[in-house]
Parts: C-alpha cells; sequence; structure tokens
C-alpha cells in the first residue's frame, strides 16, 4: 500500500560546486487530490542525469527549478486517479516529474507527459529508449555524422550516453575508442561493449594515448565531458572532424559554468572542423524511429542497456552527486515502485 | 625596365606580439635564371591576409616559412621567361610568390600556380575575385548556410572578406549588422555598403549594441575576430544558430595563439547551435561557379569591391602591419609592377 503522506525532496539551494544533499530538503506533505483537468501520478522510476544541475542552478533550456519546489527529474509513473480526459487510471506516463511519491500533473508544462504503452518496462523507458539513448541516437548519427573507417572518440564513455554513444559508432564501421575514469570502467568497454580500446584518464596520460590510439587523428568526438579532455582533442583532429557537445560535466561544478573556454577552439578553422551543440528535444518528432532501431538492436545484442539502480526515494541526492563524482556505470536510475 | 636585382624581403624572425618592420630582413640577389621545368615571374602584385602571421610563425595548414626565406603571399605575377611545358612568356599566373621583384617556380608548390585569362585585372584578381571573395561567398552560403530574414553578424565587418560576406547575406535577404572600429569604417558599412547596422566597438558597448540590434538573437555569425566580441555573440545566439570560424584577428599576436578561449562555447549546447572552420581551398572545385557569381553581382552594383592600395615593394612589412592595426578599409593590396 502507498504511503498515505508524499515524501518530497525540495529544492533547498542553488548548488556551489559539487551538489550537496543540503542543497536539498526532506519535507512530508499531504498528497494533492486532482483538479478537473489534472491526475495524481505515483511516481515509479527516476532518471538522473547531468542536466539537472543546470535546472537547479540557472534558466537554461526550461526555467530554473523554483526554491523550495520539488526537484525534478524525467520520471515514469502511473496514473492513480485523473480527472483528465486523455489519461485515465493505471495509465504509464513519462516526462518531467518531481522527487516525491506522488505528482499533481494537467499532462502540459515541460515538454508534457507522454502516455506508455501497457507494461512498457519504466527502466528501460528511462535508459536506452528514454532521453539517454536518444540522445546518443541523434548525437552520434545526426550530428556527428559518423562513416564506417573514421575514428570516433567518446568521453563520459562508462556513462549511460557516452557507452550508447559508442555503441552505435561501434555498429556503424567506425574505431571506438572511450575515455573513462578507472581501469574496471576501462575493462567493461573494450571487454563487455566491444570498444576498440579505452583510456583511463585517471592514470594514464590522455594526450599519448590519445596519439598512440588515434595516429591518424580524431574523426568524431563525442564530448560529455569539456575541460583539459576537449583540449586534447582539439589538439588532435582530423581534416573535416565534427565535435558532438553533449555535455561538459567537468564544467557543471563550477559557479555559473564560468571556466576557461576550449582554447584550442582556433584548430577547428586549421582542420575545417566543426563543433556542434544540440537538444534531443530538436528531434521530437522523430524519436518513434530512435526507439524502434535502438529496440532492434537491443534485441539483437549489439547494444546492450546497462542500469546502475539505487532504491528508494531517499537515497535521490546522494545518487543524483554519484554522477558528478564518477560513481556511476552505465545508466543511473532510482526505483520507487513497481507498476500496479 | 625592370630591376636588374632582385629585391626581397626575407623572413628574419619568428613574430612576437605585433608583427614587427625587424622580422623581415631587406636583401638584393641576383636574378634567377629558370631550369628545365621552370619560369621566371616578375611580381605584379601582392596580397594582405591576416593568416600570414600564421605563416611566420608555425606550420598551419602549410609548413612555417623557412626563416632566411622570402616571405610569402598571395600573389598575381607575369611570366618574363619559361622553361616550364605549360606556361609561356606574358602569362598571368596567380598562387603563393615571394615577397620579391622575381621569383623562380616551376608551378606546383603550395597549391600550385593557376593561369589567369589574359587582360585579367591583378587587383581584382586579388580581392573580390581571389582567395578574398571566395572564403566570403563559401563562409556564408556553404558553412553559414543563411537564410532570408535572419539575423547576420560580421566582426572585422570593414575588412576584405567580412565587408563582402556582409554583403553577400545582405542579397541573400538577412539583416546585416557589421562590428568595426571606427566611426568612418561603420558609416561606409552602413551607407555605402548598405548594412542594416554597424557597432563600433572602440567607442560602443558591444554588448548593449547587439542587444539592441538582435533583440531575437543572432542566427549566424562570420567571425574573423574571436577574443571578447566571440564571447558576447555567443551570449546571443538564436536557436540554430551557426558560427562560421573565418578568422581570430584578435589571437594571432597571442604567443601560439594560446589566449582563452571562448569560455560561453557552451551555449553551442543551450542553443542547438554550432561553430564552423573552414579552409577556402577545400571548396576548390566550386572556384568557377563563385567566380562567375561575383562577378556578376559586382556588374549589378551589388557587391562592391573596395581595395586599399599600397605601391612598392620597400612596403610590404608595413602594409603588412596595418592588417593587425586596422589601419585598412576593404582589401589591403600593394602593387609593384602593371602587367607588359
Amino acid at each position: 500500500m502507498a504511503q498515505l503522506r508524499n515524501r518530497q525532496w525540495l529544492l533547498a539551494a542553488r548548488p556551489e560546486g559539487l551538489i550537496k544533499e543540503s542543497d536539498f530538503r526532506w519535507n512530508e506533505a499531504a498528497i494533492g487530490s486532482p483538479a478537473d483537468g489534472q491526475m495524481l501520478i505515483r511516481n515509479l522510476a527516476f532518471s538522473f542525469d547531468p542536466t539537472q544541475r543546470g535546472w537547479m542552478s540557472m534558466d537554461t533550456y526550461i526555467p530554473a527549478i523554483p526554491l523550495g519546489e520539488p526537484m525534478k527529474a524525467a520520471a515514469v509513473g502511473q496514473v492513480v486517479e485523473s480527472k483528465h480526459p486523455h489519461f485515465g487510471r493505471g495509465d504509464l506516463v513519462q516526462g518531467l516529474l518531481g522527487w516525491e511519491d506522488y505528482s499533481l500533473s494537467d499532462g502540459k508544462g515541460l515538454f508534457g507527459l507522454q502516455k506508455l504503452a501497457p507494461g512498457t518496462d519504466p527502466l528501460l523507458a528511462l535508459s536506452l529508449l528514454g532521453i539517454t539513448g536518444l540522445t546518443a541516437y541523434f548525437g552520434t548519427l545526426d550530428i556527428g555524422q559518423v562513416k564506417a573507417g573514421e575514428t570516433f572518440v567518446v568521453s563520459g564513455a562508462a556513462g549511460a550516453t557516452g557507452s550508447v554513444a559508442g555503441m552505435i559508432a561501434k555498429i556503424k564501421g567506425c574505431r571506438v575508442i572511450g575515455i573513462a575514469g578507472g581501469r574496471d570502467k576501462c575493462d567493461w568497454l573494450v571487454k563487455d561493449l566491444g570498444f576498440d580500446a579505452a583510456i583511463d584518464y585517471k592514470h594514464e596520460n590522455v594526450r599519448d594515448a590519445l596519439a598512440r590510439h588515434c595516429p591518424n587523428g580524431i574523426d568524431v568526438f563525442f564530448d560529455n565531458v569539456g575541460g583539459e579532455i576537449l583540449e586534447l582533442v582539439l589538439a588532435r583532429l582530423a581534416m573535416g572532424a565534427r565535435i558532438v557537445l553533449c555535455g561538459a560535466i567537468s564544467r557543471y561544478n563550477e559557479a555559473g559554468m564560468s571556466g576557461p573556454g576550449p582554447k584550442n577552439y582556433f584548430n577547428l578553422i586549421l582542420r575545417a572542423a566543426r563543433m556542434e551543440g544540440f537538444l534531443v528535444f530538436q528531434f521530437a518528432r522523430r524519436y518513434p524511429e530512435a526507439i524502434a532501431q535502438l529496440s532492434q538492436w537491443l534485441a539483437e545484442g549489439k547494444v546492450k542497456n546497462r542500469i546502475d539502480l539505487a532504491q528508494g526515494l531517499e537515497h535521490a541526492p546522494q545518487t543524483l552527486i554519484r554522477l558528478f563524482t564518477g560513481a556511476n556505470v552505465g545508466k543511473q536510475l532510482l526505483k520507487l515502485a513497481d507498476p500496479q
């Protein structure tokens, strides 16, 4: 039986440096009751994404989360009571919901709520077949424009998006080199995922390793990290290279993300190369195509979906912090409950 | 009658900071005599381009110019004696030649020499219909992908490439804002070239001016300057913006071009935007198309070709320095002689 109270994590402070548990405040409130046009959703699982730090800090592609309101996350929930014309009791829904047991929603708001097919696995919908996998898909194929025989480097390679990006590049015939922190992660990339090589940035000289693994330069760089690794890649671009800017987790903990920019950006001219950012939402009309393709690759064993699973709402802040300390391998999720 | 000696400017030192006349050494040598497969060329006019500082400093897309050898420039010359099967006496040729009265060439080397049609105006061939105009053409259309109704901003707008880029964007229906140093340059852009607005970075607050002139953000930025102006533009990008990296003259005087990178590059993600470098040589197969189109626009008065003309080989170093102090308006050339 569900709780009679709605447990919540409210945003208590704009983060400075590494996110701290004290940036959130535990709260217990009455469970809301839907007004006309609303529904009450029981939250089943939350996604954890580096971009959430941005939402805590400032207006980005969405307005900053207001202090005192529940922290937001990509989530899957189940409708338990509905006064909404298009959603009924028992429906599985996906979208931005709060770090709380129950959320009230009108289905609109930021990007809106999508209904999931009955029987959908919430954890799969929040990982390979969700924003994570879609970001890897469109970033690698549409922004990166990977071609067979090219040298593809990905940073944050053992993370959720990076690992999928590398596997997709591998399917497309690239030589794939992952950069990750720690021997275990690197072993996983090479032995389990079939990467051609992995560079352990915590224990290797990345400059030398890139020179060794990419003797003809780097054709595509899928960047989740920014900072020094981006500089080193910029110094080794092949002619016509593409840098896919997916994230810059090394910078997110700096105030206002005001760390130094890539001074080697001038190599974009010398190598006739480009650096391109994207937001997966711009490809929304093509999500069905991508989900179908990713599902097929998963069924064929060409892509693996590794989930790093936490349990229990009380652990949400510590689970988010794992992303920024590099503790997770694969997609970081937190499960609250099973669908009924 | 031509000189009996070959006057030359040899590269004497790798530049540090602003180029100095003492980075070059005046020399007088015997005029060479062509061996089989070679020709002797009388140089008629030199182009001055910011990229030449790179050639003086280090290996770029061409090897660094060796110390003690003539400084190189894009130039037009005329064959005065030929033992080359494809070039004859009187032919006009264009390519990389030395800062000297006479150059020996086998027609190969860096990018090779191209034969110009008889009667070609050397000054036009080195400005609008040369690398300068071609760079503006492909940068604006192919890299910038300008569309009617978009807001187009160009830095170094009163320079050779920037002014042409702005005129092309105007032809394509963009709102065009130029950034240049000084009231005279800005007046020229608006009154003579038809730019919608110009920002005098020496006397205006560029941030405020960009906000005023680009209320809906910047769709395309054609960057010749880099540095602080690039930062300010990155902070005002429209969704889906394109930054055309043509140059970064504000950085060229720094040792190793090691100045700070654009810390606002992260906005490329938030605005799903891209920053792309290019080398005009990658479009070499399409030069005829571009030259035909630029010639037509020139004939129709839609594009103007302003040349800032110096005279006499002895002034070559001071003429190059003009680029970096922002003294030139339009294309900086130096004329040595008329074709015979």
